[in-house]
Order: C-alpha cells, then structure tokens, then sequence
C-alpha cells in the first residue's frame, strides 16, 4: 500500500466513527430519555477521542509527507490530499483532552438548555455554556496557533475552510449597508398592501407530518436512506446514506413546521447526493457550511417561499389539512404568509429579509465573545441592544433572545455567518438556473422538483470537496462569490 | 497509576464503546432506514473492532499480569481483575479482522432474515447466513484452543462462563426425560376442563401500547432512564443507564405485547439496577445470560402468569382495551390463556411447559451445525424432525421452522441454553421468595410489584458479576443451580 492508500484506508475508518457519532447525536436530540444525557456524553466524547486519535497518530503524519513528496496523477485524489492535510492541521492543533472536555461539556449544556431554556432566564443556561465557552476559546486560541489567524478566523475556518472573518465582513457590508433601508421600504409597502389572511387554524400533528412527508417526496428525498422526526431544534443529521431531518410541530401553525421540512430536506439532498465513488474520504464530504445552507436555502427561499410554487403547494396544503381548519388558502395567500416581512425577536421564524441581519448580531457578537471583548455575564444585554440597533426590536426575555439557538451550548461558534453566506449562494444559483431554463417558474407551478433537485445534484452536490468554496459557486453559479444576487433577489420579490 | 487502575480506565472505555453499539444496534433494529444496513454494518463493525483492539493492546496482557501478581485486597476488586482476565482470554484468542467480518455478515444477514423470513423459504436466507455460520466455526475453533475447551463450548462460555455443554447436557436431564409425560398429562388434563374464552377481538395499537407501559410502570421501569418501542423481534437493549425495550403488536391479540412487555421489563430492571459503583466496569455487568433470562422469566412466569397477579391484571387490561374488543376478561380467563399448553411450532410463543423442548431442539442442532455433524443445506429437515420428536408437532413451512429465531442470523450461537437455565433459576428464586414472603400470592393479587422489584435488585441485581453464576444462585435463591424447582412448579401450577 502506498502512503496514499494507507490514509485512504485512515480516513474511511474516521468516517465511519463520525458516522456513529451522527446516529448518536440524532438519537440524543430525538430518541434519548433525558437520564441518559451524561452516558451519551461520555459515547460521543470517546467517539470524538478515538477519530482524534485515529488522525493524530505520528503515522498520519508521515503519511501525508509522504503523499504529498508525490502527489496522485488524478485531480480528484490530489483535492482529497489536499483536504485531508487540512483536516490533519485542525486535529493535531488541540490536545484529544480538549476534544474530550469539550464534547463533554457540550452535552451537558445542550440538556441543560432544553430544560432551561422556556424559563427564559439566560443565568439559568449560563453556569452549564461558562465551560463551553471556555473550552471553546482554548480550542480556538490553540488552532489559531496552527493556522496563523485569528482565535475567531480558526473557528470560522472549521465550518468555511479558508473564509476570514474580515473577508465575512467584507462579503456582509453591502447587506449591512442596504438592508436596513430595504427592510423600510418593504415594511411601507407591506402596510399599504391589503391585509394577509392569517393561517389561523388548528391543524393535528398527523396531518402536518403527512404534509411535511409530501414535500419530502415532491424533492425525490429517498425514505429508503432517511427519516423524518422531532426534535426541539429543526436539523438535519445521521450518517452516511442514512439521512435523517428533524421538524418542530406546533398545533396553531402548520407554515413553520412545513417550510422547515422543506430547508432540511435541502440539507439531506446534498447529504445523499454526495458521489458514492469518494465514499469515507474527505473529498466527498460536502464543501463547508455557506454551500450546506445555500442547498436548504435554495430549496426554502428559491423555491417554496416563490408564488409558482406556492400556487402549487397551496391545494396540496388543502388536501392535507383542510379537514383541520380555515385551510382553503391560495397561492396568494400563502405568498403573502411566506413573503411577509417584520422585525421580529427569533432568527428561525425571520423573513428572509431580515435574516442576514439575524445573523450579522451573532457574527459581531462572537467574535467579542471568543476575543474576551464580551463576556457571558453581560451577553443578554448586548444581544438585546445588537437586536434592538440592528433589527429595530428588543427581547423581553431571554427565551426568544440569547438563548435562542442550539448552536452555542454545543461550542459551534463560527457557525452563524455560513447562514448568511448560504443565502447568498442560494440566490446565485437561483440566478444561473433562471438564465438556464426559461421556463422554470412555469415548472414550480406544476410542482415539478424533481429535475431541480437533479440539477443540484450535478452542479454542487456531487462537486462535494473536490473544489474550493469560491471555485464551487463559480463553477456551479458563473459568478464569484458575492452579495448582488441576494439583493437582487430580495428587490425583486420585495418590491418588484 | 497501578496496573490495575490502568486495567480499569481500559475497561470504562471498552465498556463506553459497547454503550454506543448498544444504541447504535437498538437504532438498527427500530428506527434505520432499510438502504442503510450496510453502512450500518460498518459502523457497528467498526466499534466492534476498536473495543477489541482496546482489550487486545498488549499492555493490557502486561497490566493483567502485574495486577494478579500482586492482586488488590478487595473482594470485588479481585473479582473484577477476574472478570477482567476471562474476557481478555476471550478477545485475544481471535484475530480484529474476524471480529469485524463477523459483525458485517451478521448486519448483512439480520437484514436479509427481516426481507426472506415472511416468505417462508430457508433457502432465501442460506446465502446470508452460510458466511455466518462459517466464521462463527472459525471464531469457536480459535476459542476452543485458548479456553481448552469443544468449538461448541467456546461459544456457551461467551454467554454463560464455564458452563459446558455436558453440564447443559446433564442439568437439562430431568426435563428432557420428565417433560414429555407431563405434556401429556397436562394436555389430558386440559381436555377435560371446561374450554377456554378465547381471547378475541380488535385492540388498537396504542391501547396496547399504552396497557405494556402501565405494566412497566407497575414494576417500577425508570422512563427516564428507558423507552418502549417495536421491533421485529423483542429484545431488551440500548447502554448502561439507557435500557430501551421492544415489543411488537397483533391488532387481533394484545396478549403476547403484553407479556412480552413483562418479560422485556424483567431484562430491563436487571440492566437498570446494576450497580453504579461499578459502572463500565467488568464486575459490575450482569452475570451472564442464564441470570439474565432468570430475571426476565421470573417476572413473566413466576409473576405474571401467576393467578393472583392475573386478578389484578385483569380490570387494566379492561381499562385500556375494554372499548376496543370483548375484554371483560377475568383473572381466570386470563390465567386460563397464559398456562394453556399446546405442541406449538414458535418458541417465542410456546408455553412455559414445552418451552424447554424447542431450547433442548436448538442446543442439539447447534451443537451439529458447529461441530459439522449438520450443514445448513439440511437444517429444515433436522428442525422440522426435531421438533416432531420433542414437541409433537411439525413446522408446514420454515417461516415458523428453522426462521423463527434472530439469534443465529447475527451469530449468537450458544445462547439457546440460557433461556431453560434462566427458567429453572426463575423457579428457585421464585421458591426463595415464597418461603420468605408468607403473604406473597395476596400482595400479588394487589399488584404490589416494586417491592418484589426491590428484592430482586438486592439479591441478583447488584450482585452483578461479582460472584460467579453458581455462588450467585445459591446466594440469591439458597440452593444449587437444579430442574428441581422448575419442574415442581410446573407440577404444582400445571397438575396441582
């Protein structure tokens, strides 16, 4: 075997753990009873331990030298060395003890938050995420060591190989700039429009399941290598060809739980589209976070919030759940719910409008955090202020304000800005695909998905890791990596 | 750090891997998706090999040696480096790349057994199980030489230590030689009384479901620490502190998810109230699979087949399915039901009198299919005369023949037995306890399980592995591991 193969061989194994690791996880936010939360702590630390240990080996090492004195013929197994030395610096940058405590430590707080979290008392969650987050920075402070960057440049660099946070800035600043006098112009708009009809009801979880099931389908999700269930916090995760999306169902509002199936099935898509012949290898794995989320945003705002689509979707909502309520909506009604902008207190439930600056708080905000500029103590009040400057609302409570997201308790700062970033990609793919097939809207208001998914398929998810971010979005959208066609997107839908 | 605490942290961690499989094994079996059986089978294969690798690094052979040459003066601690030393015998005498091909076929042939079984035909499962029964020669084979034992006895030794097939032999005597003449006189016996109310009618999934909580929550089941869920085939599984049961439910009989519920719960208390001082490590797992079936056993038969817990059982049973069917049952037409005895073709099914035959048939096929005497191309043909031979009745197809059974499709050859030592020690310690408790059969017809619970706990449960099985048996039900009890209770129940 060459040194090639033996990695070859060293990172199927590693894959395989993650792939337990990601049974796992689903089985704690779904499945678990609670009592079990420290044991499962313990199972993924260890998991997480042994995968670390598996890629700090000294052989790893050797082996990559090695490989890399002379590279593979194929491009393809040249992209995969090249990521696997990438995800070698990360691992041997922090110290398995680290990996362990912090795995640990994530566990705990993520139960701590499930149960604290509807108190709405951030001091509640506070003692069990003070050891995340410190935890967070050590790890962070030494991988910035490794790569030459920021503490916060290397956690980004976990989710979005390669971004910095000043290029994040940079990328976010015409939003910065323009948002906030779009979110005006649409919000006059909005209040001189006739008013929507609400989708008051009561609709039975059965119902909405059976719903969410049928744009499930209506993508060619295969239920052969996936599943949908419930967890507190919508996500998309499992293993390899096993696939498994997580909705939240509320028995006065079938909109959310549907149009969260619908952006984590764009997740599971690019999860299960990923090539079979890089199987276990980095260079299958898909290409960071911007260009997960651009897949179930693309899916969510491309597709399912566009009147073509909803004019389609809006009988089949009728089939579903018109036994259940005022369920007669139409597409116009739909759209206007969908469609419909405010300022409001949970990133989740946002507009797409003004989700980026959503997301621009938790951006600014993490970065303080991880630099020691903020601390936990005085988080609420920042997020509260930030929410208040930048979204023009401020929480009455922590319940809908800090403590809102899931990302933090388990360590994942540096995750926020692929949001935005996703959303941005989402709209250039939209873009390229409109040029493409002058009949697309046509074909949303048939329902016909299935060729879109297909088209994803080719232009990203089978790409996976075999370029890099910025060369993917060329590749696949014709157009570097910017915020034009987002804004564009927004104007045209918003105000057009 | 002594050799011994070292030996202790290598265990903790083997044990937190065999947690993990345990719940990545329960997820197999009730929630994957079908596409991802093989990925699964990697996964699982690879835990397998990792906690192996753990057990057969060679400083663990080191560490056991300089902890036995000077052995810790605690009782539980020595039985613990006892207990450390049987199961590394066991882990080195067979090579890692046998243990994972073993765990990939057995994955590979379960899914199959699921596919084939409905349709009745052995010979669509012999392709999947052949590998199986190949390595599972190989693995015995290896075994036998370091134990010095039979290929056969290698594998009893992994369920039960230091029971061979001779004791079996020996110990099964009794029941082999008397049970067919108490058959018949039982089924004479019940000829002539008056016929049975059948138990028939149409009982919701979820009545019957919620019916098996309530017994689980009779004998005091922590749901926080365990679940309910279907399967197949029940079973009890999931990882320390985590104890997840199945069942599986018949719209037109609630009888058998009932009591296999309580046999289920019987598995799940012993699994629960293993004691915490001795988490993760080899001492403090239960001791071996006959007094594991022990305890499941002694709450289905010894409790829940018994006429006064009956009586208590019968107005719950009207209470969840008395709107569903005709369940005016009383305690005499369920006790009626629970000891009918009848030459039935599936074990899981059969009655606590024939019960032990179909074990008896299976021992002596095992013993055949691994020392080589029987091949699986002639299995059908060896069941179906065995079971006319012993129990009286032959199999139309192998659905309900040599099919029926999980075990051997992921290579647990060797178990069988413990099912008959665990009745015949459910029989002694339900003696023990009546002796004790002169008011047993009155505290039954109240339903007052938690303190049996309670007891059980004291004297098998926590014992966990620190004395071996035979100690633990005359500690726990004050005599010799015997048929005697069985069979007096089966006289006395069936005949008295």
């Amino acid at each position: 075997m060459t040194a090639y193969d033996k990695l070859c061989e060293r990172f199927r194994r590693i894959s395989t753990l993650q792939d337990a690791r990601g049974i796992l996880n689903w089985d704690m936010l779904t499945m678990m009873p609670k009592g079990a939360a420290e044991s499962r702590g313990e199972q993924l630390a260890t998991l997480e331990a042994l995968a670390h240990e598996a890629m700090t080996d000294p052989r790893v090492g050797d082996w990559l030298a090695a490989a890399e004195a002379s590279p593979p013929d194929d491009a393809g197994h040249r992209a995969n060395l090249r990521e696997m030395r990438r995800l070698w610096v990360h691992a041997n940058a922090v110290e398995p003890k680290l990996v362990e405590a912090l795995a640990r430590a994530g566990a705990r707080c993520y139960q701590t938050w499930v149960e604290v979290r509807p108190g709405g008392r951030f001091e509640a969650l506070r003692p069990a995420l003070s050891p995340v987050l410190a935890l967070v920075r050590e790890s962070a402070a030494a991988k910035a060591e490794a790569l030459g960057t920021t503490p916060y440049d290397a956690l980004i660099d976990q989710f979005e190989p390669g971004l910095r946070a000043a290029r994040v800035a940079e990328l976010f600043a015409p939003l910065r700039e323009r948002l906030p006098g779009l979110v005006d112009a649409v919000l006059a708009r909005q209040a001189a429009a006739p008013a929507r009809r609400p989708l008051s009801g009561h609709y039975a979880i059965d119902a909405q399941r059976a719903l969410g099931l049928d744009v499930m389908r209506l993508l060619g999700f295969d239920f052969d290598r996936g599943r949908l269930d419930v967890s507190p916090h919508p996500f998309c995760g499992g293993a390899s060809g096993d696939v498994r999306i997580t909705t939240r169902y509320r028995e006065d509002d079938f909109a959310s739980a549907m149009m969260g199936v619908a952006h984590e099935t764009g997740h599971a898509l690019y999860e299960l589209n990923r090539p079979a012949a890089w199987a276990g290898q980095p260079a299958g794995a898909a290409r960071g976070m911007a260009v997960h989320e651009s897949q179930s945003l693309f899916v969510e705002m491309q597709l399912f919030r566009s009147r073509p689509l909803l004019g389609f979707v809006a009988p089949l909502v009728q089939k579903h759940l018109g036994a259940q309520g005022d369920a007669a909506w139409t597409g116009d009604d739909l759209f206007a719910h969908f469609t419909h902008v405010r300022r409001s207190l949970v990133r989740v439930d946002a507009d797409e409008v003004t989700y980026p600056l959503h997301v621009i708080l938790r951006f600014e905000l993490e970065q303080s955090l991880i630099g020691g500029q903020l601390e936990l103590v005085d988080l609420p009040e920042a997020w509260n202020d930030g929410m208040a400057r930048l979204v023009g609302v401020r929480p009455p409570d922590d319940r809908d304000g800090c403590m809102q997201d899931v990302h933090w308790t388990d360590g994942a700062f540096g995750y926020f800005p692929s949001y935005t970033l996703g959303a941005m990609i989402a709209a250039q793919l939209a873009a390229a695909l409109r040029a493409q097939w002058s009949d697309l809207d046509a074909r949303l208001s048939r329902g016909e998905l299935a060729p879109i998914a297909e088209w994803l398929k080719a232009q990203v998810h089978e790409r996976a890791s075999l370029h890099d971010t910025d060369d993917l979005v060329r590749l696949a959208s014709g157009a570097a990596l910017s915020a034009d066609a987002l804004l564009a997107h927004l104007e045209a839908r918003y105000l057009g």
